[in-house]
């Protein structure tokens, strides 16, 4: 019989929010704290990329019951839009027939997720930093500055949902032997805007993930319900094409004239958006242990930041939560048990996610105009049409499968050893739907593990 | 002309007395800070790993003149002594003919470093913990203790030489897209100590290194000047053997009497040093930047803290300081390009160093025991001895060469394919020393790419 806990929840984030709704479905008391006023009352920030929900993100949300609500949020997309200088405009499927992605604002989306919680019984205190947090005790004190008077909190347990600098991580960190690494990318985004068109219709293909790979730098697009599209453009911070060196109207003006012709004309507030708007930093943060005795545990970014090139963060985040919930089934009062192997099954798949997601940034921002990159794609696609038992994308791994991530990062890696033998053939690029590739390939697939053997 | 400036050196350790040796030998006017007392004033702490001196560091020290006064401190070790349960005693030399590292006491190492820097003219302010930097203005803000009065001091420069744990570099983390990494091994260390007999003579052979390699756990030995050695067992903290289940005096001396037989009779306080010194910690920390504008920089342990299984630590800490003398006579006054090709020009080499050290701990711990390894060594022993401007053995390149770490990791992973493909071979125990696997190794030598050709 599971015994009904007070719970603190910190941070009223997407992740936050969704565990709220589960632990009040267990029937626990649940407070979550947010240092920031209510989003729901406030205009949402201009510094955030539209999230990409995917098979790990739904799941998350009809374990509860509120994927149809959320799904009214999204625009589906099913597809790349892939935008390249003098050619044509071209579509690369994500999936199989009637597989897809969808696009959801982040703002929007958060404020779905509290009243769902609010509607689930959750208490909210907005405006109530964490300053600091007991571990033993699992007790907190907030306030709203530092000066002002402390509340303090004692609860049976703590989750730390507060995001990529959590405080409550920066508490724990100060325990001896507390693995922890932050690493920034040279490379920064910048939020822009695609208005509706007068009618309400949006200016690009509407069920697309638009991208216009560029090297070292890349835009995309996300379309949002209202007719618009988040765009986002991915930069170094410095250097030749580089933020610091886009330092002037005519400048901004100049490069996105040159280098994104087809779209230029429909961001209008392109120099006002691209000098208001911040310019925001990548980082991947990856710490262990994730837990505090059976005291306090970390979820979402707080325990694993990546980087956006999967579209994996907040799915990676949502599925922390459904695995917990899956553990709190098993060893039900036996929170020890629950910590422990929350932490250590998660781990290693967080820590795959991590590594695909920078992997991708180098695909998306170069690769996807190689030939080579491009021939490699066709010859895979081929063979995993004819051979769809054999021949699971790894996209499709990440994004349409509830497979562990490091399952879909090992067995990935098979793929690629063994496609860069098939392309070292000389004359690939003739016979690369040949008969003699595909035996190749099936002779290459068997001589090699498959990743789910060794786990 | 190079202008006389005032600098703050934080940590009276091992780097920051040779840095304020450095600095008053160019005349620039040095204040060091340490939060603890002055070391020649206390006993010593019995944490301590002893040093292996090799050639980078004396290298640093002779270039200010005092390798010769330190080389008396130190006692030659020019092998390692290799001792496996029941099975005789066996050494393996370090280097060639004449090549040795040195192994001296922390302790008595580091008062001498102060007396020397004092000698120099440099000032020490010790108990006097530094609370906070101010990067900007190159400000630091010191005092006994939190609450009480606090002192400020501006400085046209500060050097952070405050270890692992570096307080400056706590400051300079802050800044955003500070890359930081801290990585704890599960295996943790306790010093003990085989006394002098009686006649003040050695009671092991004085001029190796003592390893008992036993696979998850390991057991090592330094000569002191004064007859003695320091010994270090490495082990893990927790699981069959560990720390945590070495709980009481009989299990401490059975495990010792089973594992360490040769010796155990050798530590006359086993039990009591067992238990009152503390089990540290042994941690890899990587960060990035290194310095701050032209005000601030990172030397040693507190830009680069690594794992001790190569004996690097003291040596790419001290080399550091070379470098940054160089960079001196390069760039006089210009301290901006001085830190800015300081770290772009250390990282990579301590990167590698990091990597080498973790890496020697594997070795160390069980591949030392293995005939595989074994054998492996003697091939590239008989190659290296046969073709020595053809293969410089990895160790050596480290230890007993100037050229950077970097080049002597990837020249190692070179030699390591090379041998992988040797291994392979099917009779290879017994076709080891012929001229076939001689020629092979020629043939496989010239058909890859030396990492002196491509730096």
């Amino acid at each position: 019989m599971q015994e009904s806990k007070n719970i603190a929840v910190v941070g009223s984030g997407l992740v936050g929010s969704l565990l709220a709704i589960y632990l009040r479905n267990r029937g626990h008391e649940v407070d979550v704290y947010d240092r920031r006023p209510d989003i729901r009352t406030i205009e949402f920030s201009g510094r955030s990329i539209n999230l990409a929900m995917s098979l790990r993100g739904w799941l998350a949300l009809e374990e509860v019951g509120v994927a149809e609500e959320v799904k009214k949020l999204a625009i589906r997309m099913d597809k790349r839009a892939i935008h390249l200088p003098g050619k044509p405009l071209y579509f690369q499927p994500y999936g199989k027939e009637g597989e897809a992605i969808y696009s959801i604002s982040r703002g929007v989306l958060n404020k779905k997720m509290i009243t769902l919680a609010e509607k689930a019984g959750a208490r909210f205190i907005f405006e109530s930093k964490v300053w600091d947090v007991d571990l033993d005790e699992a007790a907190i004190h907030t306030g709203k500055s530092e000066n002002e008077s402390r509340m303090s909190a004692r609860y049976d347990h703590i989750f730390g949902a507060d995001g990529a600098f959590s405080r409550v991580r920066h508490k724990m960190q100060r325990q001896s032997r507390f693995n922890y690494a932050q690493e920034f990318l040279n490379t920064g985004y910048k939020e822009l805007t695609i208005p509706a068109n007068a009618d309400g219709s949006h200016k690009l293909e509407k069920h697309s993930l638009h991208i216009w790979p560029r090297g070292a730098f890349m835009l995309i697009a996300l379309p949002n319900l209202d007719g618009s599209f988040t765009c986002t453009l991915f930069m170094p911070f410095e250097g030749a094409h580089s933020f610091e060196s886009l330092d002037s109207d005519i400048k901004v003006q100049q490069f996105f004239e040159k280098h994104f012709p087809d779209v230029v004309e429909d961001i209008p507030s392109l120099l006002k958006e691209f000098f208001r708007n911040p310019t925001s930093a990548l980082v991947t943060i990856k710490c262990f242990p994730w837990a505090y005795s059976d005291k306090v545990a970390l979820v979402g970014d707080s325990a694993h930041a990546i980087v956006p090139f999967y579209g994996q963060g907040m799915n990676a985040g949502f599925e922390d939560i459904r695995v917990l919930n899956n553990l709190m089934n098993v060893h039900e009062n036996d929170w020890h048990s629950i910590f422990r192997q929350y932490e250590s099954e998660r781990k290693p798949n967080t820590d795959a996610i991590a590594e695909l997601s920078f992997r991708n940034f180098m695909e998306m921002s170069t690769k996807t105009a190689d030939p080579q990159f491009i021939l490699r794609k066709k010859i895979e696609g081929r063979f995993a049409a004819k051979h769809p038992d054999k021949w699971a994308p790894l996209y499709s791994r990440v994004t349409f499968s509830e497979r562990p991530y490091a399952e879909a990062l090992a067995e990935g890696d098979r793929q690629r050893a063994i496609m860069d033998r098939i392309m070292e053939i000389k004359n690939i690029a003739d016979i690369w739907d040949s008969e003699e590739v595909e035996q190749r390939i099936l002779g290459l697939l068997e001589t090699t593990v498959p990743a789910e053997m060794w786990k």
